[in-house]
């Protein structure tokens, strides 16, 4: 792990300390206070700064102020030493210590010495990140979201900042949000242009405009002139569930890829970026990793192991989910056309408990910008299902014919707002094909966490916006 | 540049195949016609794949079709061959070419052979990507927030995503976008929270949320445990505006720092980012930039090097800054507390056209969350003023004491919303400072380009929101 803190004035990292620091050299370090404990002649402070999971022992002189409450912000310069102790090398001893900013622990919400539950440190997210537990996540969190892109751009995939207002509620029809300034005048949409426009005209953008639910319709229009892009974004939906998978807005990682001719070139590289994850998880920050795993009291390093292993996952056909189902399970299956959540976990159990790939799904339950098969029954698609989470990622083929696009699309009475988005197909299409894969949830099946949010810095779902 | 494309079934880059492919190799390639001119005995097609702003000559014998429409995606299989042409050392003499996507020319609203204005591009976002000159600019913009990322986990800084919906229109009053389902029941800030709550209960989130205007509240709030954070993400302002300057959905860099003490770390922080970016153009992608900078008619290298080259960018405090427009100028500046926009420009002239930062603004019309100085009448803050651009960049030292806080977050009559922001003082406040900057305005400085618009890839506007 590099770790190369920018050297203001000479302030050392712990970690760096922990890992570099040599016996008689005086350093200067910064953080919070994680322990104090009063001795006759001594005291020893623990002293974390929040860029790794470690922390100092900070010997503390007899002649120093008497007390530091935890989680106050101190200054510390002093004389690294051989440490007396077993459980570190060195330790820090003291020569000053300034404090920053006191902790008041009367109010404090987590201030009981136990463990916090995830449900607690949830009513108070400005404060989780002060936990030790959930600042390793969003370390995490970081460095996977940063090997993410270092793997797209070591490809030469161009990232596309896809827009978050957007014209487009076709996706999420009734769990689409709204955005409008002050005093806005609301147009259900499917009305005609002429009286959306005219009607709309003191409102901002003089149309109604939703948060997107997917850049897919934007990146495939980057993919037409840059071949193959990425996006990595915030994305919003407005479903009212308040179950451990839902958020409101959560981060999507999109792909779009031109001259994408099978639904097997979208799969190896799925596969790819799932094994890359897992690899980069199990080889980088396994300090964090553990504190994490801990907290949660999960253990998800086997399954990483065995899927950092994997050449490829298992593939079935929805038509076969369906007949192993239908064996195996009494689990209710009436539409045939879904998978329910019930199913993906059995499903996902009924492959060894690694990811598996169903693909070819009905069409008539699959949007319009799906590719069909050629007896149109079906679409060239792919969900993957992973251990914990369920769907972790969808894609498909694009349909590349002009006519059968713009009949879908007037079908549903938005042949105004996405005449763009079929035009595409006028002006040098190449068979695009393309997949949107939750980060979040990601994270939340690589680390085996329980709820979804507490895989996000400040979670948004219904009747919860805390900050 | 690294630029190893996925390696689907042995395609090749047109970038690759220019700098190391070999006489005599098979290969296939991908991409779109740019020209296409036809002799008797033999046609060249000139072919772009996206990836980079090369092209390369493909010869096609006269048994193939005889002829491709410009802007067509194509496939060819062919023999690598020491070109006869001056304009490159090889090109590719077909052996199979296939038409994935023909291109309608017809109604293309960029099918005149003449340069397209800015302007005219910038009507039809979803097929701006298909330009050779606009992809050369989305590719420099992938590298360049890539490069930024890789500069910040370099140093150890931790990746925030600061969330897009709050509860805070606090910084922008009146320049908010508000977010919500449909039928939403708005409720005016300020009311009492008894009442917000009760009326808002059939609101999605049971409260008012906007469009965040900034991700620095909740910044600092993960700077208090992670010590040294950023966030890169969208950013809202509905700003009835048309000029060349506006967008109402932009990226912003920000940067939060706990044990920052002076304002002189976030300048010298400032400039290296500046410095930094500077480098990055220069030495990397010199086609893209060229292309851009031809496109654009504009010359920025002699700047760029000149930045690069710096030590430090000048400084000068408000005061200093009325004094010298007061001397050169006799531009409008009745108010004594802003700086203007054509104030800006002549002061950045006025220091040779090179950046300039200003510090230490009149207390008064700066934001609630600044420090004051210790006289009260100036923040601790600072702007940092560019060519072409005016304000990239503005930062300040965040406010310590919570009882100064608490009351000027009250007399906001934002109490109930900034409760948690203020209560951060409470917990450990470990003198918190930091800074915004805007990427499309970075990227609009670096690359002189003339209207912010063209500096992102849907652009959204006042009035404005085509896709």
């Amino acid at each position: 792990m590099r770790l190369s803190v920018v050297k203001l004035k000479g302030v050392q990292s712990v970690y760096h300390l922990l890992r570099h620091g040599i016996v008689g050299e005086e350093v200067k370090v910064q953080g919070w206070v994680r322990h104090f404990r009063k001795h006759k002649s001594v005291s020893f402070l623990q002293l974390s700064d929040g860029l790794s999971a470690r922390s100092l022992q900070v010997v503390v002189p007899k002649e120093a102020p008497s007390h530091f409450n935890v989680g106050a912000a101190v200054e510390v310069r002093g004389i690294l030493q051989q440490s007396a102790g077993k459980e570190q090398e060195v330790d820090l001893a003291a020569s000053e210590i300034n404090l920053i900013g006191d902790f008041e622990r009367l109010n404090y919400p987590f201030a009981t010495r136990k463990k916090q539950l995830p449900s607690t440190l949830r009513q108070h997210p400005h404060l989780r990140p002060k936990t030790s537990s959930f600042a390793a996540f969003l370390r995490i969190r970081s460095r996977m979201k940063y090997a993410l892109h270092r793997y797209f751009q070591d490809k030469g995939f161009v990232l596309i900042e896809c827009p978050v207002i957007t014209t487009n509620d076709c996706e999420a029809a009734g769990e689409t949000f709204l955005v409008d300034t002050l005093d806005p005048p609301y147009i259900e949409s499917g009305e005609d242009v002429a009286q959306v426009d005219k009607t709309c005209s003191d409102n901002f953008f003089g149309r109604p405009v939703y948060l997107t639910v997917s850049g897919q319709l934007h990146l495939e229009a980057a993919a037409c002139g840059l071949k193959q892009v990425y996006s990595f974004g915030p994305t919003f939906r407005a479903e009212s569930s308040l179950t451990r998978q839902h958020l409101a807005e959560f981060q999507m990682l999109e792909v779009e890829l031109a001259f994408c001719n099978e639904l097997k070139t979208l799969l190896q590289l799925v596969e790819d970026i799932v094994v890359f994850s897992a690899r980069e998880l199990l080889t980088s920050s396994s300090d964090d990793f553990e504190m994490c795993q801990q907290y949660h009291g999960t253990s998800s390093k086997s399954l990483l192991s065995t899927i950092s292993e994997m050449e490829s996952f298992p593939k079935i056909t929805f038509a076969e989910a369906v007949e192993i189902l239908q064996k195996h399970t009494a689990l209710p299956f009436s539409t045939m056309k879904h998978i329910g959540k019930a199913s993906e976990r059995y499903l996902v159990q009924h492959f060894g408990n690694k990811p598996v790939f169903v693909v070819d799904y009905p069409s008539d339950v699959k949007p319009f910008y799906m590719k069909r098969s050629r007896q149109n029954n079906t679409a060239c698609c792919f969900d993957l299902l992973v251990p914990h989470v369920g769907e972790l990622c969808g894609g498909s083929l694009r349909e590349t014919d002009y006519t059968t696009i713009a009949e879908r699309v007037s079908s549903m009475g938005m042949a105004h707002q996405l005449q763009w988005y079929a035009d595409l197909r006028k002006y040098g299409y190449a068979n695009l094909g393309g997949f949107g894969l939750g980060f979040e949830r990601l994270l939340q099946f690589l680390l085996a966490i329980e709820n979804i949010k507490d895989c996000v810095a400040f979670p948004r779902w219904f009747r919860h916006c805390l900050t």
